[in-house]
């Protein structure tokens, strides 16, 4: 098994895991990191800085920046995304140019934990945080963290229930009836009743 | 009347009709079918089992998965994606790699009928059925039906009132000022009042 | 300072200016006017027609179409889409030739004053003004105008405050904490205090 890069594709990482595919017009930076087996999908762009985990499907087109990280598994649909600025403005303009020297004081780290999903065209603020298996509605623009298992959809997004492992929202029980997975609250946050 | 295919796109498809023009960074997988006389946009992507009709204009960057078919005239703006998975995980995740192996457990069918319009930057969830010569707004996510001259907007999409086969929203009589053609309701389909 | 036009990208544009780069798979067509010291993303499009001034940062995907222009300094985001047709229907279908041959008959302008920010993902509707300095939230559908230093979200965006030269929202009291710069109404639009 080994990495295939698309002859139309760029990839300038040195740093892309076995069995990684990137597609064609895809764009891999030097320095950004991409763990094994993942799916980098037609015009999609890592930026140097961004960290990707094993396994991840990046759909095409999506954009990810230099401070967001993504776990192993993750899901990310077609078009989605990542920010890294909360006010961002044309670097070069004289009025913002020191602030733009300092990564320190325009740059916000951004995570996606494992097997998350966020759907298409979703578009993600800068500093948040998307749970464990998470699972963000097409078109969802979220502007605050997302708690693992929870659906999030809308503009902004807000919480729409919760989601199994396997992708299926739970019922009222909190049940999967795909796959059976039993889930319950501790808190306001959803675990595995076994695992 | 011969396909043009920019030197930078990519067309693997044997299926393009006489006259379409696929521009620069476009792909059409294997398998992709498209009609006579469409302009496939910078940088769009149609995949394998995808079905476009005939003067179709898919504007740039537009995503078209397998699983969903365009009738003709289609007008489908700039960056507008489909979708054909509704519960969305990576596939090559142990728990999840059994269901994505048999298509017919996660691929839904969308359709858009003929003559219809979908505005910029527009999300398209799984299974969604656009009506002929319905209007769907910019940035709209389109999580239901719309019907033939509905005109839809909005995060999730709701009507917004009728559109004339022309674009043009008909006025409260149900006629267009810009064309002068006049519709009515049956139930709650709307019709030209003759054709 | 000469133009950086990245191999795989494509210019066909002479009105680019000195200091301005144009990254891979980017695409600035023939009569497209660039200014300088532009910084043009991977995959981003910018039409025939298109007017760009100087130091404008062009994050990848955006797509900038004929009868846009955007004023010096303005950061246009990740994915950012204009538009420049209200009732757009395919051009070839045969009952809306006639309006498609006539320019005037479909083709809207819309502006981007200086130092304006479009946060990523926002989609632009045709026709409309953005004022100086102001920034549009990470995906807002921006259907009406907006003022010089407003903020503006959602889908459809509405104010949510305003925003100071450098990017942060102003305090209650119109002030930025951030570079201290004092801000006043004159009727309803926001002017520096002192200037």
């Amino acid at each position: 098994m080994t990495t295939f890069i698309h002859p139309q594709a760029i990839c300038e990482s040195d740093a892309v895991g076995n069995g990684t595919r990137v597609w064609a017009f895809a764009h891999v930076m030097r320095g950004a990191v991409v763990g094994v087996d993942c799916n980098i999908g037609d015009g999609a762009f890592i930026e140097s800085g961004a960290v990707l985990g094993d396994r991840v499907t990046l759909k095409n087109q999506v954009m990810v920046w230099d401070g967001v990280t993504i776990g192993d598994d993750a899901f990310i649909g077609p078009g989605v995304i990542f920010t890294n600025d909360r006010n961002p403005r044309s670097p070069r303009m004289e009025r913002v140019k020191a602030r733009y020297a300092d990564p320190g004081r325009w740059r916000l780290a951004t995570h996606v934990a494992r097997g998350a999903s966020l759907g298409a065209g979703a578009v993600i603020l800068p500093g948040v945080k998307i749970g464990e298996f998470a699972m963000v509605g097409a078109g969802a623009v979220v502007t605050r963290d997302v708690k693992p298992f929870q659906l999030a959809a809308g503009n902004p997004a807000a919480s729409r229930g919760w989601a199994c492992f396997c992708g299926m929202r739970l019922n009222e029980k909190l049940t999967c009836e795909a796959c059976q997975a039993a889930f319950g609250f501790d808190g306001d946050r959803l675990y595995p009743a076994e695992q």
